[in-house]
Order: structure tokens, then sequence, then C-alpha cells
């Protein structure tokens, strides 16, 4: 069950509302959008009589009754999408953006290189890990401290904000100056990371599991939520099925069916998905049109030579030109997006 | 092996050579495109000393090793795009088609509004079920011969040529004047089928088995060219994982390896694959920006009432208005279709 | 709705009371056991006064509401376990069977051999495809007739029933001295093949398709059910699943709950589901232990040499020396089995 | 490649031949056996002259090389199984072991209730759940270290090792005295808990994840043995797919498989695998039969009244019941196990 509150509520009249539900055995937390604030009840709410409690306070503008097991998720607590706002780029409503760059940072001038070639093609974020889930023990595991310094390094030449992914809640501290803490496919379920990141202020890019139902993807986003952190971007990455032509098979009902369910933004990543680089331009063509809000799209300076994941990575002039299709689309279909949104001065 | 013929060899000449090689053990069938004729040759070709046999044949361009198991479907084979003319609507290599109608003819009523309202929309051929693969013994499975009739009857009103399912081989003589049989999902590895359809000169429609990879659902298609036919459009309609929301899951990565793996067009059922009607405009979109030749798209007049799959079918309205967006798509993609090609001039 | 009539209801009276039904606009159909005969209703029966109807016809026992799409399979329709005899060999409540011999009839002396030596190991049918399907239009597809009749040959010199693969019912009548008529995986929604097997008086034995689930097993086998023949064993054969190191993942939990739901026989098919020689001895045994009513497993005189799955295949030695195993798990069991049983003038 | 050491070579000769060989650019690792040492070598080891190397030491029994990406889990490296002590209750090599208890721990009463019961009815281990990984951020997740303290307790009443689920390695220390530490399916893959729980000196359960394959999991297994803890039990658990009839579909395919290519103890879960009752006690059997070398079954005093999984778990009594069969079937496979294994006197 949510309240909706009138605008403008005293965060101490809030407050009091709170314990007061509390008092009566559930749990509460808020939701508090751009416009309005909304007080979500956890617990068995079939006794309660809601049109009572909304007569009875006249802060409350509305209340709802929800079944789905997610609540601070749901659309319907939160009807406008939410926008995030990522170092002056604002993925979510109508804003599209497309995060670039190499599985793992391997150098200086590795990442230095990618993050201004994808940054002139349009990209408005870059990617790189510094931390990888590797299945073997003897593979590549990244640069770690030294890769998140390189990344840092990258941001600071080009300007662009950084995504990269977090192994376990002990990383956190190295994480301040990242801009978009990354959720491993291999981690959507790892509940204490999930309710450590949602203890931290920024925002989480939260991959979709391989084996994991959309349901399991809007309940991990809810621990995030539910912990106090609404800045999540959910990211279809293929799904684990019997066709072995391609790494995963990616899902792309999953994003009008995420958008339909819930307010936050929803991205798309190929590369992963696909595991084969001719198939990551049609895809990423076809998430477009599908209605994501953006894509993230593996680029490197040398695939061949790439430390992992070559056979996926565009290289820097294929990057270039999908990156000139992509803008028609995104504009076709009335769409804004790219590095250069953060000079239109527009602001959530 | 394949030996990709010289223009305007007489037939005489290719079947002695087919004698030929036969003769050293092998299996041979020809395929007959537009520009060039083709002789496939299966067996294990190892031995075989390909530039002598080329050497020694005038009439011979060049030859080829094909290590896919799926050699008549093979895009080596047939470089080019093949195109398939259904009643003078053309799909293929740049010419998209939409195909829509009801799950199940249900009346002349039904069949004939239908078929008038998805052509005034742009739709260039009807569907509609006669006979209908029903899980339960005890559903409706169609109204069999009168549905061919009252189909034919649609047909005859609008011009629009028909795609309906055949469930056995047995029942081939009724399809005599159908345009386009339909080979089912639950069919798609009924091989004494494949091969009735193959001997048949009508195109076939192959639709991609629940839990069937890309390289059997090439195999399926096989079956029908080596015996004799290769009017075939594929169909990705979804796959069964453990993914519960939808239905089954559309895998659009179909669409780009089959169009890369074979010459064959690719159109795509988002109706079947979600199992939800919100669904179908995204994926539709989807599908159009993944390179696919074609749509088809469930639509009925009063979908509350269908006899079957009523959840997932547009109502007529809807269908028009997703035929403005979807044209708006197919010209942004640079192709052309629609009933209008009808006019066009263009053939084959 | 079923209803149970009392014992000895006169034919003419059972057709009176069905036809007195059916003007009701029901579908009704007659499920006759050894004990008692059930009279099944389908169609919208919620407003049939079940109570009502008993008290109105004295030969009827009692009446029940079935929820379960499937019917006449329904354990709670015919509460005792199925038992079926083949030619001697009974299968179900406690009587368990071994039906080994290769995929494919190769030759006389191969399937005369195959026969002689399972039959000595205690097999009590013999196995032997004589159409096979093949996901290749080029791959060995059997000795079709002339198999049939090898098979058949082999009937005679050792006595054991023969169990063979039907590819479509255009073949029935081939199969009039076939003991029972295997639908395969690929084949199990060919719902027309269903419908023939169903009249025909033949045992059934029906795989479960590769991608189906337990319920839509059973619907299948209620096509065989509803159409008068209730001769049916069900096989579990493994499904596909992601996992690679096995050809399919064999569902050992189907024997319990298709056992539970359903009054017909299970066997286990561990030598297709595995696609390996060394794990169809560790799956036979568990198949045992979970619960199963048989075994089916393919055994060849030279596996090296077989035209198809012989990696699969137990050679004649390996065969022998696993049927000493399970003859001990079968006893252990508190089953019987085995060719033996011909003799022992169990009759049902 | 591997070396495998004859018997008592001195530890420094052992360290100094590992300094050489990393020299050369490889890592390497021990593999300390109650027979032999082995050294494992990682890299690209195609280069290296083995004979050579064994040649020029002669404290080097053989070498050999190994193709599969798991080294210190392959069976080739370690020929025979691993046995594992819990306390005195044995795993592997002929010793069956059960483990019982509830999910969650959730009162003194209860746990010593059940642990109580489970010993009297002969089962080795007790499992209880302190931190408990829940879909829902609102769901109970356990006593968390009053779970622990709690469990210790009935471990001190009754003298059954425990067996409890780590969530993350902050929390290692707070299981000093647990006997066997639990990595969870949806941990599978948290590589840095798979290394921290290598590097502290407790047996480990690993379940396997819903979505991982058998190598993914002898690869995790890899990651806990190459930070140099051995005692690693495997845990089929159930895969997810298409099927909804279960919870998952339980693999029983994963025994004869996981024990030929590694050394590995393995058992089954079969409670969390179906999520029914009633199909525990078939499954229990079918995984003795299939070559299992031990069982965990959900207990509980009272399931009805369960925080979580009650569906699945047996009571007491059922619990009793299953163990009598099930020692009638541990000792038919030739095998001993059970809480009286303490008296024998077998230690490794």
């Amino acid at each position: 069950m949510i309240f909706v509150l009138k605008p403008e509520v005293p965060q101490e009249i809030i407050e009091r509302f709170q314990r007061h539900i509390e008092s009566g055995g559930f749990q509460t937390f808020l939701s508090t959008g751009t416009e309005h604030t909304v007080v979500c009840l956890i617990g068995n709410t079939a006794a309660i009589d809601m049109d009572a409690v909304v007569q009875n306070h006249d802060f409350i503008d509305y209340g709802k009754r929800v079944t789905e097991p997610y609540k601070a998720v749901n659309r319907s607590v939160h009807p406008e999408d939410t926008m995030i706002n990522i170092g002056g780029a604002i993925i979510g409503e109508g804003m599209f953006q497309i995060i670039a760059g190499p599985c793992s940072v391997e150098s200086e001038a590795q990442i230095i290189e990618v993050a201004r070639s994808v940054k002139a093609s349009g990209a408005a974020m870059l990617r790189g890990g510094a931390f990888k889930p590797r299945t073997s023990p003897y593979s590549f595991t990244g640069l770690h401290e030294e890769g998140l310094r390189l990344l840092l390094k990258a941001k600071k030449e080009t300007g662009l904000p950084v995504v990269t992914e977090i192994m376990n809640q002990t990383q956190l501290p190295l994480f301040e100056e990242i801009d978009v803490i990354q959720v491993g496919a291999r981690n959507m379920q790892n509940f204490d990371l999930l309710r450590a990141v949602g203890r931290f202020n920024k925002p989480v890019l939260l991959k979709r599991g391989l084996a994991n139902t959309l349901e399991e993807l809007l309940m991990s986003a809810e621990y995030i939520l539910s912990a106090g952190n609404s800045q999540v971007i959910l990211c279809e990455r293929g799904i684990r099925t019997f066709e072995t032509a391609t790494r995963n098979t990616l899902d792309l009902s999953a994003i009008p069916l995420l958008k339909k369910k819930s307010h936050l933004p929803v991205i798309v990543d190929p590369s992963h998905a696909a595991g084969i680089r001719g198939l990551v331009a049609p895809l990423a063509r076809a998430a477009v049109a599908a209605g994501a809000d953006g894509l993230m799209i593996e680029t490197h300076n040398d695939p061949a030579r790439a430390l992992c994941d070559g056979a996926q990575s565009l290289d820097l002039l294929q990057f270039g030109e999908l990156m000139k299709d992509l803008k028609r689309r995104i504009a076709f279909e009335g769409k804004t997006g790219g590095a250069s949104l953060m000079k239109t001065g527009r602001t959530i």
C-alpha cells in the first residue's frame, strides 16, 4: 500500500506519519520524486482501512493498493519516468545515452585513446572494467585500483562520466569518484551488495542475471531503492537459453515490459548478449526501436589484442560508423542524447 | 561442395554432369537462381579434386567447398538475397511485407471484414488458420475445409494473397489455391511434411520451433529446398526459456544471423512470441530495425471474442495505427512494401 | 466432470446416457477400465448439478469434478495404475520392463544378433528404428519397410515384442504387426498423428518433446485416449536446457510427477537423454529408484560402426552387465519384470 | 601441466622447484593429497619440454598435460576420490552422509528439536540458515549472528557438525566454529567470496548456480582449491528450465559427470530442486542410485509454520521414515554412512 502526499508537506509531519504507521507493525520507506513524496507500507496491509487513513490525514493526496511484490520501483508508485543525471548526461524520459568503452581498462594509453574517440563519436559515458569477474581463477581480472585511477584520468581528460563494475561491498570506498557503479549479471542477487549500493549515493547500473526473470530484476532494484537510493538504471544483457549460435539470447521484450511495470530507465548491452561483433549494430538498432533509454557498447582501440571479450568489441572506426546511424535513429524516435546534451542546459 | 555453372548451360548437359557425379557415389541436387544454376554435391567430398572437375568441364564457372551441414540454403551457394513473389507482393532484398489476420478463420463476415480492413491499412497478405494445432484435444481446431473456402473468398473480395497453416501432408491437395503454406512451429521437424511441401510448387512460411536452434531451422529449410522448392520464408516466433512474463522469448538475433548464413527472407511474428497485445508494437518496430523482411501480426475484428489467442491480437484500429508507424519505419530503413507494391511494376 | 458407473451397466444404457449429456452441448467419451466404466464430460460443466445427475441415474456410482485440463489420463478418473500387456510382457503396477535394441535396424544379421543377445540378457522387448527422423535431409533415415520386415523377422526368431517409431499417419497400415508404436519426441505435438494412433488398437510409446512441459505431455496422451486407445506408455527422454555437457537434461522428477497425476506407465530413455554411453548405467539405476515402470536402452552389436547414435549405444556385453545390476535393483524395489514374465501366466 | 612428486620430498625442495618454474613466467600452486603432492602450472605450457623437466628433477615421479581449464579439481591430477572429514563424519569414497535441518534457524527450541530428531534418525550433519538470501528485500532474512549462536548450541547438544550459508566474505570471522561453510547457488560466481573461503581452512559446500554449467561449477571450485583449500563438496540442486511443474529441474546426470571429471565429493539437494515435499523421497532415492556421496534434505519440526520454504520441507516423522529407506539403499550400494560413523574409528 502506498500513500501519495500532497506537495510540500514538512519533513517533520511525514516522519510523524511514518512512526504512526510503523507502530502498527509495518515497515515504511519514502520514495521522494521531483513532484511528490510517496510513503510505501510493507507488511500485511489487508487489514488497513485505506480510505480512513486518507480522510484522517489531510496532507495525503490519495492511497493505492499495490499487489506486485515490488513497491518502490513500481510505476504505480511513481507514474512519471525516473530521470537520472550523470555528470550532466541525463538518462530517461526521452533522453537517450550511449555508454562505450573497453571490457577492461588495460593501460593509460588505451583508455585515453578510447575515451577521446568515443566522445568524439558522441558517446555520453565511458565504461571500462577495473575489477573483472572471470569464470577461471587463472584469467586476467583487471588492473584493480590502478584501473580505477586510469579511468578517472580518462574522465579528467575528456569530461566523460565513468561507469565501472564493483565486485563486493568492501570496494565501495574506492568508488567515491566513479559516476555510475555497475552491479554485474553474476551479482544481481548478491543481496548484501545491493543493500550496500542502496546506502551509497551514486547511480547504479543493475544488469539482469543470466537466468533471472524480469520480476527478479525488479526485486533486486527494489533492494537498492528500499535502502534509500533511487538512481537505478536497469540493463538487459541477454539470458541463458538452449541456443548456442549467440553467447546469450537478448530478450528485447524486457524493454517494454520493464518500462510498463517500473519507472526506472532501461538500457541494453548488445555486446555481451550476442558475443559476436557483427550482431552489435542490428541489435543496437532494435533496442532503440523497442524503446530503450540507452545502450552500452563494448569498444576497443585494438579488439584483436583485447585482454578479454575482443570478439564482441567494435573498433573505434566501427563504433563511429554505428554512432552516425544511431543518432539518426534516436532523432527518429523523438529522443535526444549524446555528449552534447551537457550543453543543452536541461536540468532535472 | 558446390559447382556454380556459367549462364545458359543446356539442361541436357547439366543432367549428364549430375549423372557423372552421382556415379561416384554422391547425391546431387540443383539450386536454380535467377542468375545462375548451382549443382550441390552431398556426401564425403574430401577426396574430390575440385579444381580438376572445374578444368574438365568448361560450363562450370567455379567450385566451392561448403562446410556447414546446410547447402542449398547457404548464402555461400547463393550470395544474393532470395526474393519471393507472392501474388505480386514481393518479399526479400529490400521489399518488406506485412501479413495480418486472425488466428482462426471463424466466419465469412469475420474474415472478410478483417481482410478489407488490413488491406486498407496496408497489409500485403492475409493470414487465418483453418486447421489449428491445439494443446488440448477439446479445444477449437478451426473450420477445416470450410475455413480454407472462406479464406479464398476473402482473397477474391480483396485481392490479398493468403497464408494458412498445414497440419500434415495428406492435406496438400486442399492447398492448391493457397498462396503461402505455413509450416507451424510444432511441425518444424515433421520431416515427411517438409519433404512433401518441398515437392509442391508453393511458397512456404517455415516457423522456428519453440526449442529449435537456428541451425536446425536452416536444416529444416534445407529439407524443402533439397526437394526442389526454393521459395521458403523463415519466421522467428519466440523460443521457450525460463522467463514466464512473456509466452516465449523473441530472439531477434535470429534476423541478422539467419540473413548472414542464408539467402532466404526472414520475417518475425511478434504476436505469438509475446502473447501480450501491448508488446506487439514495440517488438514489431524492433524487428524492422534489426533487418527483418516482413512481419506477421495477429489482427482480429473483435479480439475479446476471438476463439483463440485473443489476448495477443490487435483490433483493426490498433493495427491501422501500428501500420502508419511501421510504414514510416520501413521507409526509414530504405525499404518498400505494402499492398501498393503490386502496382509498382517491379518484377522478379 | 466424470461419472463413474456401477459395474456391469449394459452398453445400451451407457450410450443413451451419453446422448442425453451430449444433447446439453457437451462432448463425452468413455474410459473403460478393468473394474469400472467412466463417462467423461468435456465443456463448461460449471452449470451442471452433478449431485442431481447422480441421483437421477441409478447406474451411476458417483460423480467428480476434474479441474486439470486432462481428463482420461487423470489419475482421479482411474485411480489404479494402468497395466499394458505387450505380447505377454506386462508393464505398469509393479511390472518393470526393459526395451533394448539399436537406434536403427541396419541388416538382418545385425538385428537378429542384437535381439538374441538382449533377450538372453533379460530384455522384454526389442526396439529398432525403420523410419528415422533426422535433422539433416542428407542423413541415413532407416531401411523403411525393409526395416519393419527385418524387425518382425527378429521378433519371429526370438519371440520378443517389437517397438518402432512411426513418422506420419499414412504409415499406420505398415504397423499392423508391430507390438508398440513409438511416437517420437519431435512428433509429440503432431496432433493428427496422435488422433490417428488413438484410433488404432495398439499400445503407443509417447516420448516427451524436447521443450514440452509435463502438462503438455499429458495433453498429448489425452489426444490418444480420447480417441479411444488407452494403451499409452509415457517416456521421459530429456529436455533441452542451457547445459551442453549432456545432449539433453534428463528430468527424473517427471517420473513421480507423472505417476501422481496420471495412471499411465512411465518409462525412461537414458540413452537419448545423455547422448553419452558412460551415463546410461547411472541414469538407468536412478530411474529405477525414482519409480519408473521401465527403461529403453540403446544397444548395438558394434557401436563404433552404428549408422546413427553410436556414441550413446551400449555394446551387447555392456548391456548384459547392466542387466545383471538392474535385475537386482528391480527386485530391491519389490518389482518383477524381464522376458521371464511371459511364463508367469499373470494376465490382465 | 602438472608434476606429480615422489613421496616425502622436503618442503624446501618443492618451493625451490616452484620458484624455478615461476621464473619462466608461469603460476604454480600445490595440490597436497594424502599420498602425493602435485605441482600445477598455469599459463601457456605448450613450449615446456615436460620430459626434460622430469628427467632433470629426480624428485618428480611423472608429468602430465591437463587440457581442461580446471586443474586442481581435475581427477587426472588427483585420481583417487577426495574424502572430507567433518567432525568425524567422512564424506567421499564410499562414505555417504545425510545433512538435514530447516531452511532457517528460527528459535532455540526449533533448532534443538530438529537436531535431536534428525540425529536420532541417522543424519550426520545439521543444516540451518542464519543468513538467508531472499528475492525480496521485505522477506525474513534469518536471525543472523543469533542464528549462528543457536546452531552452535544445537551442535553442542547433539554433537552434530553444522552447515550454514555465508553471504559475503566480511562474515567469515563469524564462521570460525561452523563445520561446513555453504556457498549458495546465487553466489556460485561471487569470485571474491570463493577466493576468501579458499583462504579459510574449513570445508566448503559449493552449490551449483541455477543457470551454471557443470564446467562453470568446477571452475568455481577451482577458485577455492587454487587459493589453498581442497575441502570442497559439490552440490547439485536443480537448474532453471522452461518446466514449471517443479521449481527447478534436478540434473542427476551431474553426479556421474562431476565424479568422472573431478575427485571432489558430490551431494544432491532434492528439496530445493523440486520445491515440492512429495518429490523429495523419489529424488533422494534416485540420487543414491546415481552415485551421489550424500544428500541435503530440508526438515522442519512444523513445516506448515516454517518462515521459509515450508512447502518443500519434510516433517520429522517423514524424515525418519525416509531415512529408514535410505539406509537400506546406501547399504545396497555398498556404502556406509550416518552419524554412527563417528564411532567406526575410520580416519583419513
